[in-house]
């Protein structure tokens, strides 16, 4: 697709070009262009029609639509704002440099850069953030009839027509109507005896993960954001939601491997910042690892007459922190899908202990066979491994179910408490297991 | 909420409770029979009104589902039943044993019960499994009001009615229509005119993570799924992708932790079944590190020589494995947002190269302070485990970037090159560095 498109470029196939671009997808197009050398950029947009431009305009990365901004007249710019909706025209500034921002909000039209405004003031995870004003209201005594003769007139330009909002003159938000109520009603019902009165909404400094949630959990395709006296200001759709909802578990992916989480694309994250990203939780946790040092350091002797056991020091590690990992990935999952909550600590660290002590003693068991059969070490010496190993992985499972939890409660980000950190916690406790039980079993 | 649901349950005043009930969301009422003793769910569930009834069933899990099915009479099931998509139908049987499964088809009607069957054989991840046949279906030369009459008379049972399929008379797809477009058009322009030809649509044999995809990167609706023939079989809506895409994100995370994904929440789990879900990785990652184990033993000499090397093994092994960990999910997620393609291996590996770099100068430059300040070495010991520490990063960061994208190359999940399998590599690898650097540095 993409080297027909440059083909007709190239040969100026310009009118063909059009109508093969007119049948495309505009999220297909913007994939295309993303490809283009960018000097390309401008003349392949001007071929698109008006509608499908703003469209692909959307659907474009930043940095294209900077450029494109940057090459587009007054003229053009104007058209293609006119297009956008608010939301959208949201997402596209709070990328742009400011002398770019200047330059799109100049030639929007008064109104809608005073919504753009006020948006851009509510807090980056906010419900406000992602909300549009583009919404069709509705009154109470209006019938069925006006309801869609409003939606006629008006809904061309809105996100979406199929959920209506039923306002009073102080914009308080009473009820809600879909199209589908519309449809299947009389014609001169009145609004207020279909609307539905028990309204889900979200706040305006609502965190964006809440409201995504809400969508999953109540099955909506849209959520009206009302301000602190109840008035309907804007609406989420479900594509924002979406969105909202894979970038969350994006962060909570990054924060679980150590990185401080970014909504910048890997590819378009400079050396630099990906480093500021990493860094410092790699020096925290090699800090960290320093007491799993300290303790080798004080079992020197114990180690100089059994140097056997330093041979196992690398597996009884690993062992645990995978355990230790496996644990508080779950339980972290749980928490953020709601499926776990502090009330069920207890029953959490009760299966944990069992699942722990059933992964400990088969592991150990494995182990202690392989030891005898394989590495041909002493009974004693593979005791003393297998021994540790089953204490270590209740421990490590302990620490991997609780902490999460504990995070949750003290209002951290548990997902910040996966495997890199209980590793760490995990690798000094097995050493000084290892070396408590050696010291007992081999009496040293 | 739930306490005055007890209450008024106790006090049986059940007017009362139905009231509050009928003011209350599905989801929520589910969510509060959930924490209600299993044999009070009868009562309370005959309380609500028949409709809500039906809806607050499918919201409930599959433990109490199944209770409420063996206390429903024959006549209670088959109203159930008639008021459930078939999608949701197809959903409570697959978790049901089979004498209730049998007992549920043998209430349903035979065409829904045909279409269930339909549904059931599809494979377990294919976008013909999550589908609905509620859809509406227009002919090309209906007219406007021809639609609304047929979705005013069809749609009330219809899972969406907010964008309509055009099919001809062997039920190819031909377009779609939204009721927008309807809305917006003249009452007599004929379908064909506004239908849009241009269809995104998944085949039945499809992945439902591809179709979830599909949601995101075209702001849809719903997603018609045709047959081999294009045939229109079924729709995908936007609730079911979006639970694909949590389920997906859940599996990816599991996976990354070492465990065998599941659909059943971790509460619901019985202790054999987690064990069974985490063991095999854990033998397997424990069978691994014993090449570690075989490293050390192979260079006892070396450390009895020089014991203090022993005291920063867990250092170095812990920073390799958190890099490399870092790289490979920062891939790994990048891979399943489709940002990273196998075009980009040798712009990520560039990168990765140069991130790589950069943090270990940075972080051995701080350990080399550290080590000679605060852990009183020899500058050259102190040397070898810095040297050891740049190599084993850049190493790590090269592994664990590699790995998962050849991981999706053969076809394999990347997500299983995760952290755990990386932290097994890289501390080999980093042994092996160690002691070659320290038998250069320290003539050893």
């Amino acid at each position: 697709m993409y080297d027909q498109i440059l083909a007709l470029l190239d040969e100026k196939k310009y009118s063909e070009l059009k109508n093969l671009l007119s049948e495309m997808n505009e999220a297909d197009i913007a994939a295309v262009l993303k490809e283009l050398p960018q000097e390309k950029l401008p003349l392949l947009y001007r071929i698109l029609p008006k509608e499908l431009a703003a469209e692909v305009f959307v659907n474009m990365d930043s940095d294209a639509q900077e450029f494109l901004i940057r090459a587009f007249s007054d003229n053009e710019l104007r058209e293609v704002l006119d297009e956008l909706y608010v939301d959208d025209a949201v997402d596209i500034i709070e990328e742009m440099p400011a002398t770019v921002v200047k330059r799109i909000l100049m030639h929007t039209d008064p109104e809608v850069r005073k919504s753009i405004n006020e948006i851009l003031q509510y807090p980056e995870d906010s419900a406000g953030s992602i909300m549009t004003i583009e919404y069709v209201d509705l009154k109470k005594y209006m019938t069925v009839e006006d309801a869609f003769t409003r939606i006629r007139r008006t809904g061309v330009d809105k996100e979406t027509i199929y959920i209506c909002y039923v306002t009073d003159e102080n914009r308080k938000l009473l009820g809600i109507v879909t199209v589908k109520d519309l449809l299947l009603s009389e014609k001169n019902a009145k609004i207020f005896e279909i609307m539905d009165t028990n309204i889900i909404s979200a706040n305006t400094l609502e965190d964006k993960e809440i409201v995504a949630e809400k969508f999953r959990k109540y099955d909506l395709l849209a959520l009206p954001v009302v301000d602190q006296e109840n008035r309907l200001v804007g609406i989420v759709t479900i594509d924002d939601a979406m969105d909202v909802l894979q970038d969350e578990n994006t962060e909570d992916i990054e924060k679980m491997a150590a990185i401080t989480p970014t909504d910048k694309p890997y590819l378009k994250m400079s050396v630099f910042e990906t480093w500021k990203k990493r860094f410092p939780w790699l020096l925290l946790l090699m800090v960290s690892a320093t007491f799993t040092g300290k303790i080798i350091t004080h079992f020197e002797d114990a180690l100089q007459s059994y140097v056997v056991l330093t041979a196992f020091i690398p597996m009884l590690m690993d062992t645990g922190g995978n355990c230790g990992g496996q644990s508080s990935v779950t339980i972290i999952r749980g928490l953020s899908l709601g499926d776990i909550t502090f009330r069920d600590t207890f029953h959490v660290i009760w299966k944990e202990f069992r699942v722990a002590f059933l992964c400990g003693v088969t592991l150990a068991l494995v182990n202690f066979g392989k030891m005898l059969l394989i590495d041909r070490v002493g009974v004693m010496v593979a005791a003393v491994v297998c021994v540790t190993m089953v204490l270590t992985i209740i421990l490590a499972k302990f620490i991997g179910c609780t902490l999460p939890i504990l995070a949750k409660r003290l209002h951290f980000d548990p997902a910040v408490m996966a495997s890199p950190f209980i590793t760490t916690i995990v690798d000094a406790l097995s050493l000084l297991i290892y070396f408590r039980v050696a010291s007992m079993i081999l009496g040293i």
